[in-house]
């Protein structure tokens, strides 16, 4: 095609609009598009609607995270769907190494502290190294977090739908091991897609199955957690603590017991801020038009079947 | 000597001991001594009474920051002292890294919110990656150090008295271009000895040179700061925050300022607690009596002019 017509759309980011220039696009309204970026991560709805009067034949996700927009029925089987998965990778990675590091060293504590403790024997202040780190998915997160974490070492286990290998890994296995290599690990870390088959993957029973003194960290799904068996697990000592940077549910409202736990330490969906994302949802699609211009194969392609 | 008498005073800690007896050396009181492990990082005083009455030729301190044991008159040419310098260095960086990721990802902010924030447009949490990252000192932390950091993406820039390499960092410079480096860091980490020249290295006109987002990182010693001139850099928004493991006074006393400053996390001294220096000095111990007895080079040699 000489050059795709791609609306940007509910917002013209201007960077994303320009991105789709020099990636051999023009900007056009969504009722003539040949493409389409959704700017928007929140309204599945007025996706849909918009694509009600659109012939754009691939719609460009703007967040790796798109369940609302699956179950909303918004993806159809007839358009080429593409999302951010693996891009944001290294963001929600560095950010898992902040919320471990954070747990080891006792940061919710000392960021409230008013006065002076120290770290006499008995401290409760731990290394990182030597822990083991198990980690849920094998994607973006997944392989930069194994990357991050080569020089404190720590033993990394990686356990996904396929059990594929991650470079660098101390080991990598199939969903089915989970339950065998949970009560192993200092650190489980979720980093996988929620799907119908993820959703509460950690529920009581598996929190159970977790060290008392092991931290739940999650930068991926606030669903893949049992939001009150974790409430549970947390103020009975069942687990060492959580560091939680997406939550179910999503705002957690005031209130809400994670708040007020003192080995709950909660960042508000804020592992890939939208000033961290931008760049590189700029740079997706510039290579996503160039491809969608060229013939060439989209980055991100989603699995309709699998919703992601 | 066949095997060297090894004091372990004021407190004989078993493990210590067990050192001693492996490294070729049999425990003696300190009158009959021939070498003395001080086990009491906190009384200068009682070491000296304690070497009065002792003929031991051969001193290990179990700290690396022995400058309070150097402004008491401890150290004597006579005798041949050695400290931890070099053995706590990874502990230690490790700590920098989670207060760096805790200043970049705004965790003491989240660490008190009990409402939701989000990470939409503008918000404060940051990137590690791609930040200058200015490192004091090119001894053992600052070589841990540089290498933690090098899967995040920063450049290291090393400044010390020698201005020496430090493998893998972006740069190495002398104390003499400490003013012009200062004004380019995102972040500044002391991890450098305490003497009379490094005392108050950071003072009101050096915090003046850092960026107004920069922040300051310390775990070295409290009185490389000064610590009027910090409270007042951080209220005036001068420097962007301000992450401190050792503080001056030390202990940081209660209502002092600090402890009520939003962009100042204290942790108070845990970035190498008794626990995770007790497996590092014992191993250095029975390398140390081992390399005595056979008469080797000891590990940590102090020069007892520079006092350090």
């Amino acid at each position: 095609m000489h050059r795709p017509k791609i609306a940007v759309v509910p917002f013209p980011e201007p960077g994303i609009v320009a991105a789709v220039e020099r990636g051999g696009g023009d900007a056009a309204e969504a009722v003539v598009a040949d493409g389409l970026v959704w700017t928007n991560p929140a309204d599945p709805g007025g996706l849909k609607e918009t694509l009600a009067t659109s012939p754009a034949r691939w719609v460009q996700l703007p967040f790796a995270g798109i369940e609302e927009f699956v179950a909303a029925g918004v993806l159809d089987a007839d358009r080429t769907w593409t999302c951010t998965k693996g891009i944001y990778g290294y963001s929600c990675a560095e950010h898992a190494v902040a919320l471990m590091l954070a747990a080891a060293r006792d940061l919710k504590y000392h960021a409230g502290a008013t006065n002076w403790r120290g770290g006499g024997l008995g401290a409760p202040e731990r290394l990182l190294r030597g822990a083991q780190v198990l980690i849920l998915g094998a994607g973006g997160i997944g392989r930069e977090l194994v990357g991050l974490l080569e020089p404190f070492g720590v033993r990394t286990v990686i356990v996904s739908r396929s059990g594929r290998t991650v470079e660098g890994a101390g080991s990598a296995h199939a969903v089915g091991d989970l339950d065998r290599l949970l009560p192993e690990a200092d650190y489980v870390v979720l980093a996988l897609a929620l799907t119908p088959e993820t959703r509460r993957i950690i529920d009581h029973r598996r929190l159970a199955l977790m060290r008392p003194t092991a931290w739940l960290v999650n930068v991926a799904r606030g669903g893949h957690v049992d939001t009150d068996a974790l409430v549970s697990a947390l103020r009975g000592g069942g687990i060492g603590g959580a560091a939680l940077d997406v939550t179910d549910p999503e705002p957690l409202p005031d209130g809400h017991p994670l708040w007020s736990i003192g080995n709950a330490l909660i960042t508000s969906h804020v592992a890939n801020t939208w000033d961290m994302a931008l760049p590189e949802l700029r740079a997706m699609v510039e290579r996503n038009v160039a491809a969608f211009a060229g013939g060439g194969r989209l980055e991100g392609l989603v699995d309709v079947e699998l919703g992601y």
